[in-house]
């Protein structure tokens, strides 16, 4: 029991020294963003997989605060690598399909140039005096690594936490280098929160009398005590309170037997101090210092202005992931990226997966089979281009359907649709399920399409159809396009559903030239006689999916009232074609009788 | 500018000594909860208000963390007090009404026996001797407190965070002295999380050399780092991770000039370093220490059965209090109390007030128009009783309205709906409103009554009112109650806009011997006519207070409709009494065509 307790991200690692690194010795100086430059730089690094005759299977890891090159395991004598649950033969990075590069970073305490190399100009160890280093200058590094390994263009960048800041600043550094950004668990800067945590914890080193202004190797002492508590903080914002709770609420006051001088009354309290006796043995203190300050300078953007102009220069596939236990990097932070370069009109996926795993759920395999297979998924399309699509998908009807509760097969309102988009219309599809349409548009020849899509299941299917997604409530607005941003937008079948319906046909008409929307007609025949003849809520004759009481369906209208509602707001009609789509016909006469179902097309 | 985001809750404490503390000396030993005794005890408390002559008017405030006797300005010369907007003449807590007490707490360093005292056996100070106290010895230091000032019942115990511990004490510890307990912010144990930081606080104190294993003082040393490393950390959980973005966001590198040797990097950084170094000139690190431990060993019950049996001893009035960005005490818990209390049946209300400003909440200023006069009205009418309601308020209807959007004075479901419910009936009240159909009954002689209500406002109403009403979401269910654990369940006028309607009748049927269930009849003959002859989704002809499109109802039924809902389930109908409500009469004959509202009389 307690030994599983005490596992975590951190206890595959280990202070020996790792026998796959190579290394890759710079002479050049390297100049560094915040002024001063390094005289020569070596990069340690390693590699899984190989490279393929177009040198264009490239796959980048960049690693987080505590992390170094060893991201997998060699082989099954060598150590665990702190990403073997995604990297590796068949795996999300697939090693069998990838050439995968993982370096330490600039700065860091594991083979790459960092405070603790001797510093060519005076023949001691940088220590304390080791400058500021950034993410851009960390990203430097890693770019002369690949350019020295023959690699013009990367197939994909990847990274959690501090290593997706790193995706963040080549994508946008380095646009024509990246074809796709893989940024989990990240953010376009820290929240004043995580930043504060980080204060403390470099607070904590600098005052160990240990620390010695930096020189303690050469002093012969560590600041262990100061290393301890920053790491200690720093695990208690990489677990969830609700994690947390998991670990340690059953045997509170039952602490592990450790040998260590913290305290250790409390079952979180051993593990906290075990985890921060680990971490003095492989990290060095000055290394934290400067990563985590690094990290803390990171600022792709503090307005939104900024942020979109940083992002804009970006040409790559974005495929963006969260948490949503997250508190370190929170769902918004997230949601922000995606958002921004939606409104950019970017190639963007996002998805914030369900965990309670908090920010290591991206070390961890419990949400493996989501945040894995989207990863899988963007990947493989990335590499092998958009698959052919299954007929049988096209019969899938997305979730919620109509009080009706028929499926029809093919579903007409589909076809009608996309037989009303012009094939070189821009589109957005609201609540866009696993992309049906998207795909038939997509044959159609649409090549400008986005879907948002509130289901992660729905989400992961279309990143397996090679579209863009992403996750969304339609509740929320359309606040991050821009007006006329597409020629089309579709909402179908899912008005019925919509809490806020005046404000989402108010931000369809701002930000697509024109709007199609279906949904069930309220006055068909039947229904209107079920409740006048029989004095009963309306409902399907066929298929009993719904009844009053459990329908996901919250709106009854009918056709005349969107006529009407329209009128209203002098929203313009151009066509409303009327489905029966139990007899799969268009009805031309008294359609607010004779039709099921509608299809309006609207403008402002 | 920089001033402003300076002031914290913590701001207007002084290391100066205190005017108006008086001191009780109680010579007889203090046996301790885990062990160990006290020879003697020194309680330094102040006091405000007078003490009325049937000695029923004292209110304790029970002090958290970093607290003192100070709680509010004596006079205008006087130190602020870390209360002075909820205690005074006029305020929340009112001293022209009430005699209030606030006593220094146990082990603490401004004026009650703490580890910096005197051991009277050995003539040194205890420092780390200083035997481990808990909430239950502070309760019982600040009893002998109460006794020594002659009063045998308090008229309430108030107190927010670790404050909220010793209310939670007093109430089941000694639920004879206390009539009315005001627990805010606080909880049955700390989250694992909240444990971490403190763990991490005290190794912080502990580990700094200048702790000399607690003897600091007499060796003529302070371990300033380490409890200034604490104090940062906690002022960071104090905080919302929103509250910090508005202080810090806008000018996050511009740090505030100040002497310190800790990091001053980042504005956040210069707050925490100016908060840490004040926190080391007015508090202790002996008292830190155990004062924290005493919150982390608080515990009232880790299981729910646990929890029960203790809140069961309690016979107060309660009052719980949550602020819906606290995450060091999150509402969850809060809610738990409340929840456990209702399940016992228990006087309970709650409310979980809407904030940004995290745990420190309780003593700012921003909500206090809410959680202040939620106070007010509890103490009020603990004090007062419950006052003459106003006939007009009879007239509210409570949201959400029927898709009528008609309001009837006085309205008629109530009346009818009173009409049925025994008098020596005890009532949940599920979605009160303001509670008009509560104190009708109250008029008919219920005495056993409580109300559920969502709405914030709504909840402050009842309690303005003297009655008992817990902040709850309907869509939630009835968890906390037990099975048949009142005689009667209402859901008046609510049914139609409530999410799983099968889910919540069931529970009702669960927890009472009796449901009424009122709604709107979906098969009256206008709205039916409505949609048959004109096509329209049926809407009031009156008052068009809702549309298809903004209406908060989601449920369309007719009297039929629920009839066979129930027979469907086996439910039993007692009685079905149907209304035409814009004529005000009861409907006898087709009430499914002719009543535009029904009760229902239900039971399993």
């Amino acid at each position: 029991m307690t030994t599983k307790i005490f596992e975590s991200s951190d206890s595959a690692r280990s202070s020996r020294p790792l026998k796959h690194v190579k290394t890759a010795d710079f002479e050049a100086p390297l100049s560094l963003e915040l002024g001063g430059s390094l005289p020569r730089v070596t990069v340690a690094y390693e590699t899984y997989g190989t490279l393929n005759a177009a040198r264009d299977n490239a796959i980048l890891i960049c690693h987080a605060l505590s992390g170094d090159s060893h991201a997998a395991a060699h082989d099954e004598e060598d150590d665990p690598g702190w990403w073997d649950i995604v990297v590796g033969p068949g795996k999300a990075i697939d090693t069998d399909s990838y050439y995968v590069i993982c370096p330490n970073i600039l700065g860091g305490c594991r083979g790459t140039t960092g405070p603790n190399s001797i510093d060519p100009e005076t023949g001691r160890r940088y220590g304390d005096n080791f400058p500021t280093v950034t993410t851009l200058d960390i990203v430097e590094t890693q770019k002369r690594l690949i350019e020295h390994l023959g690699i013009s263009r990367l197939l994909a960048v990847v990274g959690g936490s501090m290593g997706g800041q790193q995706v963040l600043t080549w994508a946008t550094r380095h646009p024509g280098r990246v074809a796709g950004a893989v940024a989990v668990a990240t953010s376009a800067r820290l929240t004043t929160q995580a930043l504060a945590f980080d204060i403390v914890g470099r607070n904590a080193i600098r005052r160990d009398p240990n620390f010695e202004e930096g020189d303690y190797i050469d002093k012969g002492t560590v600041p262990a005590v100061g290393l301890a508590l920053a790491r200690m903080l720093g695990h208690i914002t990489y677990l969830s309170a609700e994690a947390m709770r998991e670990k340690f609420e059953f045997n509170r006051l039952q602490p592990r037997e450790l040998d260590t001088e913290f305290e250790k009354i409390f079952s979180v309290g051993s593990y906290l101090a075990h985890q921060g006796g680990k971490f003095v043995e492989r990290f060095d203190a000055n290394s934290y210092i400067k990563l985590s300050m690094a990290m803390d300078l990171f600022n792709l953007g503090d307005t939104n202005d900024v942020l979109a102009a940083n992002l804009s220069r970006s040409s790559c596939r974005w495929l963006i992931l969260s948490f949503s236990s997250d508190w370190l990097f929170p769902p918004e932070q997230s949601r922000e990226l995606a958002d921004t370069l939606l409104g950019l009109g970017k190639s963007v996926s996002y998805c914030n997966v369900v965990s309670s795993c908090g920010h290591d759920a991206f070390l961890l395999e419990d949400d493996l089979p989501v945040y894995g297979e989207l990863m899988r998924a963007f990947l493989d399309t990335m590499q092998n281009g958009i698959p052919e699509c299954l007929e049988e998908d096209d019969f899938y009807v997305h979730a919620p359907a109509s009080i009706f509760g028929s499926i029809h097969r093919p579903r007409m309102d589909n076809e009608e649709i996309a037989r009303l988009v012009d094939p070189h219309a821009s589109v957005l599809d609201l609540g866009c399920g696993r992309g049906s349409l998207l795909v038939k548009l997509l044959a159609n020849g649409n090549t400008k399409l986005m879907g948002l899509e509130l289901n992660e299941e729905d989400v992961l299917y279309c990143l397996q159809r090679g579209l863009n997604v992403v996750q969304a409530d339609l509740n929320s607005g359309l606040d991050p396009f821009s007006d006329g941003q597409f020629d089309c937008i579709v909402l179908s079948h899912t008005l019925q559903a919509v809490k806020d319906v005046e404000h989402l046909i108010k931000e369809m008409l701002r930000v697509g030239s024109k709007s199609i929307v279906s949904f069930p007609n309220f006055a068909y025949h039947k229904l209107r006689r079920m409740l006048y003849e029989e004095g009963r809520s309306p409902r399907s004759n066929e298929l009993l999916r719904y009844e009053w009481y459990n329908s996901p369906n919250i709106r009854f209208f009918s056709i005349e009232d969107f006529y009407d509602f329209c009128r209203r707001r002098d929203i313009r009609v151009h066509e409303c074609i009327a489905l029966d789509t139990e007899d799969g016909r268009i009805v031309t006469e008294d359609p607010n009788l004779m039709a099921d179902m509608a299809i309006f097309v609207i403008s402002r």
